[in-house]
Order: structure tokens, then C-alpha cells, then sequence
């Protein structure tokens, strides 16, 4: 067993043995859904302040408005009551390190991990590489507010998520843990 | 500025007050990915252990391997450094309660909120409905752990994700908080 795998146990039955929240309901309780990004750093139980059984969180690499992040969220709303919507980047995302033709060379090298100095990303993998990740859409950016005004507005004009759903964009500032909004979809379909 | 704006951000502001994690590094200290479901229910960095600045942690509407997550992943390793994966499932999963040709059913009627009772899913929405939710995978499923197999088998044969990489497969139980193990895809590529 990994000690990786050994220590994802261990804590797990530490949670077991105090866990009272076995009767929750499975609509989520304050009737809400956050998009935000796997970042690590980003806990966003915390930084909006949740407790097990009060709102949806969908996250992926950057927490973009993917088909399958507003696949979640029409599910969200629609079957399980949902109606607000938060989508959450952050400053210092990994995703404004490279851009899709970057990721794709350096996976066309080796699958292995590669690493980044001021010169830019080095690949030293000696694992075959794959063209595979030229048919991937990797949703990189380059402007923080603007991706989230981005990811706003196309969950705002989905033909699947109706109108009077308001949708909030904001940035998470990582040195801080605050909260910036920079777009806000309203009922009348406006971004601000 | 909506009830459920103003707790969010009365929460972060509290979060704001104590927070010391402003120079953690942006890949993940402990080196692994979690991909689990968006469910209210779920707290990933509670049931596994995590601090800020841990691990990575995808989520979507029951925890899918969608392309969209598996981008995810391939960022995570490929750029960030993660070795291990976690594809984690739960019990009494919203996704279980309807089928594709369902939801798009449902959606076809209204964009609001539909209820469900013993006799299957009612639509009393007032809204115009929609027929795109036809072309929408709804990635739904019907057997728990064949899922779980499902996504880590698919996760393993993806030509960007290395064979070295262990992905465990859980279900976590709603009622207990434990998570049970069902799945492992190792090096050698056999999902058990």
C-alpha cells in the first residue's frame, strides 16, 4: 500500500469516528452551486463557509464553464433545486502557465512530469510521449477577469439554465483567501 | 444583493480574518488528484484529510471520468507533479434517480426545478422548456461499483495518463462517511 493511500485511510477513519452526518438530506440544504478550480490550495467549503450538506461544488482545472461543469449545473438546478450559481478562478492558477500548444509539445515528449523556470517548461520524461492532447480543448486563458466574465456569460446564455438564475463570478485571491467579484450574470441576462 | 450572496460572503470575510496560507506553492504538497461527485454531502478535503495546499480535487456530477476531468487529471500530473489518483463515488448518488432520456424529458417541459416522488419525477414548471438537453452526455449509471470500475478503467487506458500512476476506486458512504475501496487500477494496468 502507497503512503499516499495509507495516509488517505487513516484519515478517513479519523472522520468515521466523529461523523454525525449520516441523516442529510441529498438536495443540497442553502440551494446553491459553486464552479471553482482543483487548485489545491482552494478549499472552498471553507472559504465560503460550508458544512456537509449545503451546496453543490464542481471543480476542475480552473473551474471553466466546460460542457460537463454546466452538464452539473443544469443537473444542480433542475433535479435538485439550486438557484445560484458561483463561478470561482483564483490568482496564480496553474492555467496561465501555458497554453494548449505548450502542454501538447511537452506530452508529445513524455507523459512524466515536467518542470518550469524562468526559460519556461523543460521536459526530461523518458516515458514514450503521445500526440493525444491535440485533440484536447485544455480551456487555458490569459486574462483573469475576463475568463471569468467568459465562463459567466456562457452558463448565462445556455439554452438549459434559465434566465432567473443569477450567476456571480468571482476571483479568489490565494495570498489573502478573499473573495473579489468581477461579473455578475442577473435575470436580465446583463454582465456586468 | 441576494440572502445567499450575503452569507457567502459574511463566511469568506470570517475566513479572511484567520487566514494564514498566503505563501503556500501552487503545486500539490502531498502529490495526489481526487475525482469525486459535486454532491452536497461530500466534503473531500474532511473525509480524506486535506489541508490547503494538499492535493488537487475535481468534482462533477457524480464524480465521472468525463474528458473534462480527465483533462483535469493530465494537467495535474503532467504540470503539477500528482502520482496517485482517487476516483471517489458515493452512495445514494442523485445520479442513480434518473436517466438521460429523463432529464432531457424533464427539460423539454420547463427549465425549473422538477420534484420526484414514489411514482418517478413530476414537472409543474411555468418556464419554456428546451430539447437541448438531447445532446447533452448526461453520464448517468445504474450499478455503483461498476462506475467506480468503469471510470478507473477509462482513466487507465487514456493514451495521457502514464501506467505508472495507481487509481484507486471508492465508494464513500453517505450514511457512514467511510469510504470503501472497489477498484484499483495498478502499474500493470488490471483493474481489481
Amino acid at each position: 500500500m502507497s503512503a499516499i493511500l495509507s495516509q488517505v485511510l487513516q484519515a478517513n477513519d479519523a472522520y468515521v469516528s466523529t461523523f454525525d452526518k449520516g441523516q442529510l438530506p441529498l438536495p443540497p440544504a442553502r440551494h446553491f452551486a459553486i464552479l471553482t478550480c482543483m487548485d489545491a490550495r482552494l478549499d472552498p467549503a471553507k472559504y465560503v463557509g460550508l458544512a456537509e450538506g449545503d451546496a453543490h461544488v464542481i471543480r476542475n482545472a480552473r473551474g471553466r464553464a466546460s460542457e460537463d461543469a454546466i452538464r452539473s449545473l443544469v443537473i444542480s438546478h433542475k433535479l435538485l433545486g439550486t438557484q445560484e450559481f458561483f463561478v470561482i478562478h483564483h490568482t496564480n492558477c496553474g492555467m496561465e502557465l501555458f497554453t494548449g500548444a505548450v502542454i501538447s509539445g511537452l506530452l508529445k515528449q513524455s507523459l512524466d512530469t515536467a518542470t518550469i523556470d524562468a526559460s519556461g517548461w523543460h521536459d526530461h520524461g523518458t516515458s514514450p510521449g503521445s500526440d493525444a492532447g491535440e485533440h484536447i480543448e485544455w480551456l487555458t486563458f490569459s486574462d483573469n477577469a475576463a475568463s471569468v466574465a467568459e465562463d459567466v456569460t456562457r452558463i448565462r446564455n445556455h439554452p438549459l439554465v434559465p434566465g432567473y438564475i443569477p450567476i456571480y463570478g468571482f476571483i479568489y485571491d490565494v495570498t489573502s483567501g478573499k473573495l473579489v467579484e468581477v461579473a455578475e450574470a442577473t435575470a436580465a441576462g446583463a454582465a456586468r
